[in-house]
């Protein structure tokens, strides 16, 4: 009998459905953002289900979370499973806390079925994958990754003006009795299950999908400086208007990334001062998210939005500032195949598909062997309490990850 | 002597400069914004400065604040003057500010000279005139002249969810010992002065404007409904994005504008939810405000604004509501004419102009003889804190006005 038939569905159900309660809302809505209270509540509930499996919780300097299934061989470098535990502002119940729910269900079987692997397997959270209050986003895995957290990383502040560092010592005060790692230790493989957030496994009618890289990305924050005036008063011709000349950028940036049709281009924080509707806006603070599997395709669209930025400033002024780059990646062929024949060997389902969304995932990829598995998501909702999938189709992908995170700690 | 020789114009800068601290931030800045907190000791402060010179001060269901010099028949109703002492969030220290405390002065100077008006003379103080806490703006000299504040109004809500109906009863219950007088009560006539928020006067070079009538107003506000979606993920075909929707509109509707020259079109308002730099927007909300003199002018922008919204909404829906519209109007030649002749007899220069704005005196004009004196403004800069008028010009307008004050008082 294989680990992963002691994967237990309605359990793996029960723990996402309860992490979900950390920040939930109405209809599947949860605000669960990085580094905030509800985030500190849902890690110590993560904690608690460790030392309940008799799992060593660690931490880092990065608040990332461990929970360590020890292996035979303590000497060896451990496998990595999991995801991230923040959301969205108005995210819903899968992106992230599935992989952690999943990885920890994979140790879960191991436990139930007996199973002492000879690499330590251990379950992991992620800080602030979504980028959502910090940006950019990912700092846990990028720090990790890269052994250090930078000073200007702590800099980052919040809308409110909160500094990520100050955010993360909250956090990491919460922590009652946790051991610090050390960043950049080694890893042997690190394996992220997670919803597509697209919909071509739907369509597919496959609930595995073996995630062959990660698309090109680019972030941008375009500031347009104008100047406040009496909107009954000032005539258009001698205004400086931030929203308008904000307006036509969007439009035109728009109109530049239509070809070829699979470029992502989002415009998703757009803030307006002093955003009064008698007064001619002074200033705009807008997002751009670039993405697309090809970088050359990125690196065009990118010129294009920097010339955009400055011809259509006047009479403002506007900055652009790319706050990320990362570079199109392809997973290694030889863990792809590994994950294809746990898949191939229990029976299920599966195929070969690019990722388009940004995952911890990149980070690791730098540093070991890395892998990901998709499981489908309806109608490729995501970042949206609409966000669903179907638990058959999650009890497989934890199956398939048990299989994979077993091999992978055996070798 | 007439009285007007005994405005005291270092006086009157050093109230504005006092009232300017009330919500003064730096450079010029005010945030004193209709029914907060700061607003209400403004008006204490107002209230102090009232008491000292012997005035009544008096309040009503709208929070007007009246300061009341008696006359000698007190049977006759009263000439009121002033404008109000709201500001936008990060306005100037001039608008609204300036009619209250000239008209303070024009009364201070009555007092300095000995002298008793048949009527009796009121500095009013409108409320919530600025629009931008709770909109439409005007509350007060709208329930004042209409003779009822309705509940509707009183339903309004600001940002943070309160009602304007309490933010009204917290002002009033901090009003201690002021009797509260019924809306609608007759008015012999009203008299506002004004900072330009226009270039005019100060290209002109002259320092009185007599305002000939106040422009047409429509005000919108227009809310695209789309669907939160992935950044990363979700295929811009397939995607109901909010922003991008909000965007084509705002482009349009601004073209749609652009003839003739001297229409004010301005989006000040623009709100994105869930505002987050990764997410496809799912909802917008935003402001229009439109004005011109020509009614006709206004209402064929206001077809293509309709016509817009409706075209470029798909695959979103949006909806339009109008929460204004103000016809021009002209203020009677007959009291232009008397605040023509009392600046002619005190030699300061003077022209007639209309009014881009719009002002309380809209509302006062359906109920009395009303009229507005204007004072130029540096670089007709409104709504900022850079507003700043010439001491020489405040003080030849609260001349003006004092001399005018008097003729209708003593009719």
């Amino acid at each position: 009998m294989t680990p992963s038939a002691h994967v237990d569905g309605g359990r793996l159900w029960g723990r996402l459905m309860d992490l979900a309660r950390f920040g939930g809302g109405p209809e599947g809505s949860v605000d669960r953002q990085a580094l905030t209270r509800t985030e500190i509540a849902a890690r110590a509930e993560l904690v608690r289900w460790g030392r309940a499996l008799h799992l060593e919780p660690a931490t880092d300097a990065a608040a990332n979370l461990f929970l360590r299934l020890p292996g035979s061989e303590p000497g060896l470098p451990p496998v990595l499973a999991g995801s991230h535990a923040d959301t969205q502002p108005n995210g819903g119940r899968f992106d992230g806390a599935y992989g952690v729910v999943a990885a920890l269900e994979a140790v879960n079987a191991f436990r139930d079925a007996g199973l002492v692997p000879r690499r330590a397997i251990e379950v992991v959270a992620w800080t602030n994958e979504e980028a959502c209050r910090f940006a950019p986003g990912m700092t846990g895995s990028t720090a990790f990754a890269s052994g250090t957290l930078t000073d200007a990383v702590a800099e980052i502040c919040d809308a409110d003006g909160i500094r990520l560092g100050d955010a993360l010592a909250e956090v990491l005060a919460a922590d009652i009795g946790l051991p610090r790692l050390p960043l950049g230790r080694p890893v042997a493989a690190y394996v992220e299950a997670h919803i597509e957030q697209g919909p071509v496994l739907e369509r597919a009618g496959i609930p595995i999908g073996i995630v062959s890289g990660i698309q090109g990305t680019r972030r941008y924050r375009v500031r347009v400086i104008g100047e406040a005036a009496h909107a009954g008063t000032a005539e258009r011709r001698e205004r400086r208007d931030a929203l308008m000349a904000a307006i036509r950028m969007v439009a035109a940036i728009d109109a530049a990334a239509l070809e070829p049709e699979d470029v992502k281009l989002t415009v998703g924080l757009f803030q307006v001062a002093p955003n009064a509707p008698s007064v001619v806006p002074a200033e705009v603070l807008f997002s751009i998210d670039l993405r697309h599997p090809d970088d050359a395709v990125v690196a065009r669209v990118d010129a294009r939005i920097r010339a955009i930025v400055e011809a259509a400033a006047s009479p403002c002024t506007a900055t652009l500032r790319q706050i990320q780059h990362d570079p199109s990646l392809e997973f290694p062929p030889a863990l792809r195949d590994l994950v294809a024949g746990a898949a191939a060997d229990l029976g299920i389902a599966h195929r070969t598909l690019a990722s388009a969304a940004g995952h911890d995932a990149r980070h690791l990829h730098g540093v070991c062997p890395t892998a990901m598995i998709f499981v489908p998501c309806r109608a490729g909702i995501s970042h949206n309490p609409a966000e669903w999938a179907e638990p058959a189709d999650l009890t497989a992908g934890a199956r398939v990850l048990t299989e994979t995170l077993w091999r992978l700690a055996m070798r």
